[in-house]
């Protein structure tokens, strides 16, 4: 039974690429923020790398809340719960640098990720992208899970090379060097903010009634 | 000496389904909410699968807590014990899930749990139900042990092929998607709130004045 | 030298029975509640699962609070301490869930044990009472110890016909599906409040002077 | 170099028996207490067993607080620090548990320990005092290091036979069942209070200007 | 793919130079200074001698505050998060410990950080700062990466012979006997404060409109 | 390279002796005190003991607050770190005591420590200073690293014979069986308090300016 992408743009929940020794997996990340008094909870099987990268996610979310038009006391009046599901398999790596950190904007601001949209990429604290492995593997999973535009970064792009034709001609690639790339192209911003606030969503704590400092992504093949 | 259902329908207590290597079982989990200032404690001989289980379903029960008309503050002012008895009996893996959740949504309403109803399956932070192992044996423990109807992951509709048909005339059998479709099979909803109501609950804490937001399953076979 | 009963009844002291490689036991259970702050302390190199246990009795008897006459806000305002001494000799299983339980609430409502009374059995976090293993060794320690009535799991009646003719003669044999059967039968419920609460008692910090709404149990042989 | 007596009765420190491989020694055993928030320290390489022991120590002192008039809220308001000398050595086991008792008494209530006496026993939380191992080694260690007198375990009676014969000749044995008989022995009560109190004391935090309910010890050969 | 400098001066992160059994590389730390209550984070699989350094690094800019123009209560009023990119290499060893230091010192003041200086030395709690191995190593990565001068301990002046001619020729020596010439040396010091205040910095909760009390250093080959 | 004195009296180090399987060494303890909440940090890759040994010399100089006017309420004011440079080494053991005692004791009063004295000894909880291993090859050490004095615990004096002619010619030897007799050795408490106190010192949170109750030590070899 492969993977499949979700069924509509969510908030909270990005397509994340990971790599095992039997091939590359469709990796969901889900995000839930409630109102509560700055717990942080990590489950599905993460090991140290994984969790470190999801605290590093939160920690540069925190020194760009004010360009993110997030409530910069987040961290404290927030509980933030970040999950990768199938909780019985154990994950570990950086690779989901990049998905943690778009899975938790979108759950902070409210606004939904592109369903289409799937990426992999380790984040520093200072937001930049760095390489990971198994590309070839990961967009033959992406493709095969309907996946129409995978984020891969910058430093990945002689990998290019190594992937499958068919995987090539039917993806969009997007190179990112930064978290900004990244969230400009995942991240379903709308023209008018108004817009984006007419559907109420299920998840409390955070005003989300202000247009992010970022451009929409230009997605080019 | 097999293990039996409960003698009437109660709240905080679900009928789970478990797979060891020596087949299906019966895993009743059991939820006290009381008072207190937001502990929560797991027992059982419970593994860190399932320890994170509990922690998804208590999250997703948070970020749902308005739809299922309870206190968003249960998590700061009450004191959560989620227990799997048979104590010494080593547990793990993530498909109590949605037999915690229930657990937990039945003590925190004060709405009792059918005491006929079975079930199996992972849930995930935003409530989506994955599929489980062992469904051929959890099912002829439910039969066995008098189990009227189970509740199976939908991407678990494959595996009924396996089932001894024995136990496939005599089960009803509910396949879900997500968390909703559990609790409005599993949960005695009252056709009034006020009938509810007119037996006063054991444990404290938690207003359930009001019906929740979910309409009663319609079971069939 | 055979361990031995108790001189007199006393308060937060109850008789478990144990089950090792080389026959039953005589466990003491002791009780200390004094005003605190919400510390539980657990020693006499108990294991994890017995650890749990306590945790259980303590969980079970806070949902109860109101019908067992107990302060619901003992849990922060005391400190509670369990021990099973011999401090040297570890121990562990779920069989002495029903003696924390019985010895936990004799503390915390001041209400003395009967002396020649002795227990096994595992509770849940809704009181019911569990089988537990070693019954034929178990009895035959409480025998040899001088005890006049075991408290024994209801669902371990089978197992009567293994004990020994003497013991089983000698003994007279209580069987309990759940809590409040235990506790009526070991706890020394005065027929008036006023006269239990003549002598003052040594420990501190919680009120005694209402009597709990348990009948006295009817001992039978 | 045999290990010695202190030079002076002091307020704190009590001279306990060990048992290693090697022979019996004397273990010294200090208690600091300042003024603080309540924490516990226990150092001396101290295995979880005595660790324990030094728990049931501090909760047998709480429940008595007021028979030993020492003020019930020195948990909160102290900071304890237990320590067995010579760092390095690693020590366990339960027998040290009457030591910590006394020098913790002692601590909290001023009262200096008379020097010349040693002790051994295990104490349980309601103050009964176990036997323990290894006393013809024990009683040798303290009759070469200059002891006068011996608290020994009541049930270690039969054992008196084993000790050397000139060891039993120049020893008092003091068999104590419980932390009463063992404190009456070895701290040394004023006549009156106001001549305790003369000499003021380096430790602060806690009053000590009260007779404990205890009679003098009537220590007889 | 060689490790490569930073495109500009930035503030909070520095070139350090690590040793593994390769050879040397570039191993940039980044810091992070947010609003908030006291937290330190170190990420990047740290081994315990270098999760020590960091702590050090941050008692020692405490312990020198004022001198630094550093609101001293930064240590309760700002988050702190310490990593070192590359998160699945496990790092170890205190020669980072400068270079957080350093890090440390310009993410708490907004003084940037000279993008063409690398650095190598272990930090003690009082400043001064301890020799490292693998000077040759180390110096080679600095100088393919194109760094311009490298700050060493002074007790590793004797090492500078083993160093490749090519290394030494192209690379400035700044020798360092405590942290006061390597801040100096690294930190791009305005010469007016008002000129280094101009551009408004991404992280917050730390003022830094104060020049601090160092002179800038001369660098001599 | 042979480690060396520090080249002035400062406030917090300490020259403390160390023995390896290669031989004695010197092993400088640094402590900072800074303002904050009562924590204590300890690196330096120390083991278990040695961390103990640390917590012991907090709590005897919490004892002896008022006679070494220190504030009492320094532990919960200031934050402590101890460290014992060189950090990937590990290090362990109780003979660093009085090394760690004394900076504390300078640190916490301002009073600087005499550059050309070494020490080694465990310290007890209530001050006693116990024998140590290792004299004959740390006084080699101090010796090569140009200490004029050591301080070596009083029981250690028989094994002052096994060392060497030309060590034992050359230090002044200060046999110490409590702590007082090492401070009043190793602390240069001025003349005047005024005198002391001209030079600002760069530490804060702890007032100094009252001359301890502790007469000069005279030094005779
Ligand atoms: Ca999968
Ligand atoms: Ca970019
Ligand atoms: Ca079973
Ligand atoms: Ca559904
Ligand atoms: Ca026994
Ligand atoms: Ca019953
Ligand atoms: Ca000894
Ligand atoms: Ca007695
Ligand atoms: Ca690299
Ligand atoms: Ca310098
Ligand atoms: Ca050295
Ligand atoms: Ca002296």
């Amino acid at each position: 039974r492969p993977d499949s992408m979700l069924k509509k743009n969510e908030v909270g929940v990005v397509t994340g690429l990971a790599w095992t020794s039997v091939g590359g997996e469709i990796m969901m990340i889900e995000v839930n923020v409630v109102k509560g008094n700055g717990k942080i909870q990590l489950t599905g099987s993460l090991g140290d790398v994984m969790k470190e990268s999801a605290n590093i996610a939160i920690s540069y979310i925190r020194s760009k809340a004010e360009k993110l038009k997030i409530d910069p006391d987040f961290y404290k009046d927030c509980d933030i719960h970040i999950h990768a599901p199938e909780g019985a398999v154990p994950k570990d790596g950086p690779s989901a640098g990049v998905t943690m950190t778009t899975a938790l904007v979108s759950a902070l601001t409210g606004v939904p990720v592109r369903r289409e949209v799937a990426m992999t990429g380790e984040i520093t604290l200072r937001g930049r992208v760095l390489p990971i492995g198994g590309l070839k593997e990961k967009t033959m999973a992406a493709y095969r899970a309907g996946v129409k535009t995978v984020i891969v970064p910058e430093e990945n792009k002689p990998d290019i090379e190594e992937i499958d034709e068919t995987v090539k001609k039917n993806l969009n690639f997007v190179f990112a060097d930064d978290a900004d790339t990244v969230l400009k192209t995942a991240l379903l911003f709308a023209t008018e903010p108004d817009q984006l606030l007419k559907e109420p969503l299920i998840h409390s704590g955070v005003d989300r009634n202000i247009k992010p400092a970022l451009d929409t992504a230009v997605i080019t093949q």
